[in-house]
């Protein structure tokens, strides 16, 4: 055992053990950023290049070498260059043959090729074992340490060795691998750097749609009606009055959302009488958007806090109240104090502020190291029992908030009822359902069937067995 | 070396070496997704059964077999049947010998049984290996991919190489393990994931006796005196005023009980005069959740906020400050202005919300992926000194908002002082005695103390080391 | 195969394989916690001590022995001792042969000596293989399991299967091992558990300067020029009014500081036409400091809504109003509705909401546990794309605010503008420059650049590959 020397270059290995050398072909900014980090891990790095000349933006201790020499120094190739030179790879059939090639390549647009790149480097090259890595990590994390966004480092390949070995090189840069499986997982894999948060599509989209719907319904109501009906210019509503009324029906609308896939999932279980038949696609992806769904509600809900909360400081309402203290002034008349008004302000201000510190609070479980830190019990009585109670106390602030005025003919404005009326629609239908389906009878019916029992079983042959296995 | 083939089974692994194959008793709902991830993961399946018939239920790809044939066929068996039908296994001690048995059972109650399940399956089938792994995983997350619950699968066994393999084949399916020791630790890990909050329930409990203590302390002072003395109805306070004076109190008193067992401690340490002897269980337990007892402090703290802001838009509020402008306009008498009474009022309302937004900062760096990336020295600094300038804002807050009426014999209400004067008896002595320990001849004296020095080193022997080692 | 027996330890493994020991040398806190840790995951563990008796204090099933006769125990020493008393180990040369010894100490300043404990140690052994771990876990963490900092181990050394044993050891206590490379980083290593958010220094001391500053820049304005100019006293504005004039303009001066540096960092590549050197320093370390910079700045914008929100249950501002209404029903002269100014403050206030809406939106995607949850592109278009869009809202909000006092000369106080006016030369410059950049000629010579080109190619002979790739 030779006595440990000083450092030559900062934070390489120096041992009694001769350390990996890992090749990469390449020398463009992920190559060589991904060569500098392996550099600092104790790997030797060699170069594989077109023109194998050193470069100062090589990261120093590496070397730079022909392909074909390069390829000789290592068993892990990591092929850093685009598809659409992968040709060159063809010449080197005879030196690549057994050898590990890391493809860490993207493309430009979802599906833009037949088949994966790793799947094409496969053909191309086929007596190699193809791995997969390293695509969803920046060029640029590698470089500033500043891995903000994932440290997964998503692997698939067909070869458990090869896969395993790239893994422990994954684990030794400080990253986390991830096991998708075999090369065909390489599409979805080279696909998801290229996606725009495809959960939160359909959430944006029928949030803007409501959006859009209930503002051009509550300009009809309180901007277009009053100027047809009397000539009166109420557009100074636009900015914070109506955005106010759109924000908590909104909201409601999509907190009842996500919990009515769930009523209606029971439903058709009940009817079917099993749980063995796969639900509708359409309630399948409903069912994996609700947290997106819901958290898009709270984002509402926020707004509609804030929105009301500045209700004191605005122009308009200041402007209103200031009259009427005024006009009571001047004629010396005084309000009387009504107890009954008193009690169904506060109670619809203080169902709504309790129902929005609930939200809060699923929102914060939803958050992924909170999530992470409970088990399933406690995730489904936060995500199910807080959130019907958040759905109860949202629901009762604004049946309370519409009070006696509630479907009153003289709120009619060309028939159009006042928005809060729709928008109570479908919270007070998931709520009566949700109610029945607790029913002690019906519970029971349903309990049975979510544990295996079938009311017709033609459906499963292992109908037996699913009463008993785990 | 063979060339690639085209996949028949999507995600399934083809390569020269052989893929391993994974044993799965049971063909229960928990059996068929834990199945269905293995094979997209690349491993073989096997499912044993009573009933070896093919279903549709169970995931292409896999074979079903008698359980004798199914073990012989894989060093790893997974028993996914319930743990009342684990006798079946008796008969097959031959051929389950020297195998893995992991045993994914839960239970419907905490410590339904004398011994956990993994270690009854260890007796009923003596020259096996028990590994207790995936209870805490839920079928439906395995299927649908939204394991937004935790990754963490929980492992114990007591053959370290067994364990490593379990481990092993938990990591390729995208999970983590963490080892939790012998076979003894089956109990806490089948007990897991039937808890519910189990570190919550003594602050959820204190809060709410707290919160019924003051709310009827309020009631006496505010709603029920009035009426006794002036059979004046003040009901309507009940829905936002009386819960505006429970919930700050609620949240000052919580906060201070965050840091009066630190305070506790130390006066314990300066008494003993070491710190080689154990806590008294209490302090212990409740040295262990004082983060739930901020978190609720922080939740009363949020709605204070909350029921303070919606002050001006409330009727009530808004009828007395227009009869009193009505009234002063009649006599046409203006109020004159006091810079003592603007300079104290903007003094609370400031202290109050700088406390609130420190205690928001508290809040966020106790989430766990917030305090993953920060060190210990950052943890206590933020833990520890925001956290007591936190403390000493909230009392300041409510020392200022008394002002004046401190104390004040007027204030008594049937000889009870108003409720935020007892509010601040516990931080005021946190306070004053934390003030005392920072001293510094007691300061040094604890210092000393906790890096090992002892006053009379009769209750450790190795106070020497103590003092030496790290 | 062994009839597993009952256990006669709680969670010390008993198997047919001889479970794997490990010696610690020191009985001090860290030692003994991280003994017991070890113990009840099963390990084995050996004491060295230099006075070998048992002690009620070390974890029952251990065993405490002279340094050389534990050290005969196991391949894996964790020297728990303060460097100090490193010297004791030169006289078991002989015995540490070939042993991997890990070093576990801190030390109590930043680089306190030359050379990092752990290569001091292996200066001191030659012949060993030293491996730095452990050192940020806490010895209070170990022993109650409420591992709230880092559950992260940071690990050095020169040998790499010596690392790798380690490595192992810290995956089963249930700690994550983070590999740093070879001894050299040890240093740094030893650092981290001693920093104090180095990454938020220069930030935090940036505000603070901006907040005296404009502090100091309103009291002159708004407090000493009354007073000079007609002796009023208007010191009561210093509790809330001020500090609300300063959050909002730290808060929008530092958001416009995020993305000043991207601007620049643009400019300065289309000036040399490459991208192929390196930024200057003080660049690189602002682009690095981004995140932190937001943050703050969100802080000041929460501040400033709260600041906002409470202003209707100021004394003085319900003074001032109670006074106008009192005033105008004396004269019985009532104020006319404006709808301009009603557009005009109902916009700001709108628009500030907003820009505060996403604002909160950017903070929650820059937590690790979300921002881990998305990839580089939805990364950057949170916070480049949301990021602008707050930028212009927060500007327009100003900019609304001021409306036509706008660098009014009736505004200026001795020559001084407004503190908003001031405040909007950052946000407004890096608006429009970054206007300019995204300008199609401008826009497509840059994405030039970035992709590799070079105007003039001199600076790199890599050029060629560069364009080609990754």
């Amino acid at each position: 055992m030779e006595k440990i020397s000083t450092d030559e270059f900062p934070l390489t290995m120096h041992s009694s053990e001769k350390q990996e050398t890992i090749c990469i072909f390449g020398t463009g900014d992920f190559g060589r950023s991904l060569g500098l980090k392996m550099l600092q891990c104790g790997y030797s790095i060699v170069f594989g290049s077109r023109t194998p000349r050193m470069s100062s933006l090589l990261p120093s201790g590496a070397e730079v070498m022909s392909y074909s020499d390069a390829a000789q120094k290592s068993d892990i190739i990591i092929i850093a260059v685009h598809r659409e030179r992968y040709d060159f790879l063809t010449e080197l059939t005879e030196v690549l043959n057994g050898k590990i090639l890391v493809d860490v390549s993207n493309n430009l647009k979802i599906n833009q090729y037949p088949e994966s790149n790793a799947e094409y480097l496969a053909q191309l090259v086929p007596r190699t074992h193809v791995v997969k890595a390293f695509n969803t990590i920046s060029a640029w994390a590698l470089q500033s340490g500043a891995l903000d966004a994932s440290r997964q480092v998503f692997i698939c390949g067909n070869d458990s060795k090869a896969k395993q070995r790239v893994m422990d090189v994954v684990r030794s840069l400080g990253l986390t691998p991830l096991d998708k499986g075999s090369l065909v997982a390489a599409n979805e894999i080279e696909n998801y750097p290229l996606q725009l948060f495809p959960m939160w599509k359909f959430p944006f989209y029928l949030s803007a749609v409501l959006c859009v719907f209930f503002f051009f319904y509550c300009v009809i109501r309180e901007v277009i009606y009053p100027y047809v009906h009397g000539k009166r210019d109420r557009t100074f509503r636009l900015p914070i009055s109506i955005p106010n009324r759109v924000f908590p029906i909104a909201a409601l609308t999509l907190l009842a959302l996500v919990y009515l896939p769930g009523v209606i999932a029971a439903i058709l279980q009940l009817y079917r009488g099993t749980k063995y038949r796969r639900f509708p696609d359409w309630l399948d992806h409903w069912m994996l958007c609700r947290k997106q769904l819901g958290l898009i509600a709270l984002g509402f809900a926020f707004l509609h806090v804030l929105y009301t909360l500045v209700i004191p400081i605005r122009y308009y309402v200041r402007w209103t109240w200031n009259n009427r203290t005024v006009t009571q002034a001047i004629t010396k008349k005084e309000d009387p104090f009504s107890t009954t008004t008193s009690w169904l302000r506060d109670s619809y201000v203080a169902l709504g502020m309790l129902g929005f510190f609930l939200f809060v609070l699923l929102g914060i479980t939803s958050l992924p190291s909170v999530s992470n830190t409970v088990n399933w019990r406690e995730f489904r009585f936060v995500q199910s029992k807080l959130g019907y109670l958040t759905l109860i106390l949202c629901t009762a602030h604004t049946l309370v908030y519409g009070g006696k005025r509630f479907l009153n003919p003289s709120d009619l404005v060309w028939y159009l009822p006042s928005a809060y009326v729709i928008a109570l629609i479908i919270p007070c239908t998931v709520l009566v359902i949700k109610f029945i389906l607790i029913l002690p009878c019906i519970d029971k019916t349903l309990m049975r069937i979510r544990q295996g029992w079938e009311r017709n079983p033609k459906y499963s042959e292992s109908a037996l067995n699913g009463k008993t296995d785990i």
